[in-house]
């Protein structure tokens, strides 16, 4: 396996911006991408549950990936979630996504039926391997009980490691436990394990794991890289430190509106806050607040795009 | 409201064949429509949980729903899935119905994201019908939390019901609980509340319930309705009793893979028993088994299509 830009390091999982007609505003996306890439980042995970992807219509994703790869942006440095409910869409995303030259995807497993078993969502995967068949593929399972409840056990992972060792090469865990994460990064040599959440992400280095595809990436990735460039040196616990207790300041508050209100307030771009239904935005008072609390406990500022 | 087709009744959540090359058959689909209409079914309910809808791309239900209108099908006596966890697809999937002249749907919230509340899914819903902005729209709630995991609340329906009284005109509750069904009722006058288990049913419509949507619909429609007939009748507690317990045995497999054998194995048509992953079908003993005990205990029988 060859090294990647997807391979190792800080993604931020893209925040998907609207305009006022509700529709996803293809400019602000890609700029922001650019942006992500400038502040830090290795590489970008569009399709995440932070960029409120299940919320957006097959569609709608195929049109903002296009707009990502036309403005730029290279698909090397591009993970694509492409997990859906369904076998023969999650194809056709994997497909739409190698078309574009995008060969890492972040695969949620199907996540309406609750009582399947291994052996289902074994299935389910190797099928999508299979009816995909193009040896460039490179899948990171998506590994989110919170929020997806169907997840893929360590005992799954490792069965779809040894069956397709060139194709399943990684994993993030948002399980938000650092036992899963570690179990994660033994179950298989080789796998690239990323924390779903930079709290874990000195831990998860010093386990071998790859490094983390972290929410909070959209608004703090250089601090989030500093760590990775030096976790090896002295201050890494310091560093960890900061970057874990600025995390926790962020989520006191819904954590994909505050990070929209974060990027709204200092891009002077209020529509940038627009979340779609299910979700709403924060009311205004309570995203300046949080921001005024960012900014008194650590001076954080997010430089100009 | 004037009474429809899907206003009251035993509907069937139609289950959904696939063909040798793993694509929905939609002339097995259309056949199986007809014959539960002729077994008893006031209505067909497709794309809900029954018939592995979430596990169908859109393209698929699109193409799927097409083939019933164009097979022979009254659109007004199709209650059509459209809820997926995307707002604008949420809203094609409820304008492609329309077109076709189905005006009745059954809505799941978006079911992705968890840390949602009743302010969000109120915003959601209502978009979704303001979106659409058609008149004829008939919209069912689909309430069932042991899959979705996220429902309508019973405050939130009465907010539905209050805020679009000539839309949102009813609600399927599967949440197995009787007391659950019952607030349903209760919630709002002449919201059309459907069990989403027969077990329910003469409770249901002694409480001013409309009927049931439920599973084995796809086997025992003509029995289910039958006791919807003569609920009132000296006999209405025995029928419950008879159907409650056939449902009893089905259920000791997993539901959609049982019905599926059921219809293979009377219909002749092994290939009715396939399932999509991440479901599996069930072994070929196991199924010969449970449909061993129904004819033993039952005498049950499912006749030709």
């Amino acid at each position: 396996m060859s090294e990647k830009p997807t391979s190792r390091g800080v993604i931020a999982p893209m925040l998907t911006p609207f305009g006022d007609d509700g529709a996803p505003d293809a400019d602000r996306f890609v700029a922001h991408g650019k942006w992500l890439l400038d502040d830090g980042c290795h590489a970008l995970a569009v399709f995440g549950t932070t960029g409120e992807a299940n919320s957006l219509s097959f569609e709608e994703r195929k049109r903002l990936l296009e707009a990502l790869v036309e403005g730029g942006i290279e698909p090397a440095r591009l993970m694509v979630g492409n997990g859906t409910c369904a076998l023969t869409e999650t194809v056709e995303a994997t497909r739409h996504a190698l078309d574009l030259g995008c060969e890492s995807v972040l695969m949620l497993p199907p996540f309406y039926y609750k009582a399947v078993d291994d052996e289902g969502l074994y299935a389910y995967t190797s099928e999508v391997i299979e009816r995909v068949g193009d040896d460039r593929l490179d899948v990171y399972l998506y590994h989110i009980p919170p929020v997806a409840q169907v997840g893929f056990s360590v005992e799954l992972v490792k069965r779809l490691a040894a069956a397709f060792p060139d194709v399943v090469v990684g994993l993030k865990d948002s399980t938000g436990d650092w036992n899963s994460v570690k179990a994660m990064i033994d179950a298989a040599p080789g796998l690239n394990v990323f924390a779903g959440n930079e709290v874990f992400l000195l831990e998860t280095l010093k386990a071998g794991g790859a490094g983390t595809i972290t929410a909070t990436g959209n608004v703090n990735a250089h601090a989030i890289r500093h760590l990775y460039d030096h976790w090896q040196e002295a201050d890494a616990e310091a560093l960890q430190d900061h970057i874990t207790s600025l995390r926790q300041t962020i989520q006191q508050r819904p954590m994909i509106p505050i990070l929209k209100a974060i990027v709204a307030h200092y891009r002077g771009d209020p529509g940038w806050a627009r979340m779609r239904a299910p979700f709403l935005a924060l009311e205004a008072g309570d995203a300046a607040a949080g921001i005024a609390e960012l900014e008194q406990a650590y001076g954080f500022k997010l430089e100009a795009a």
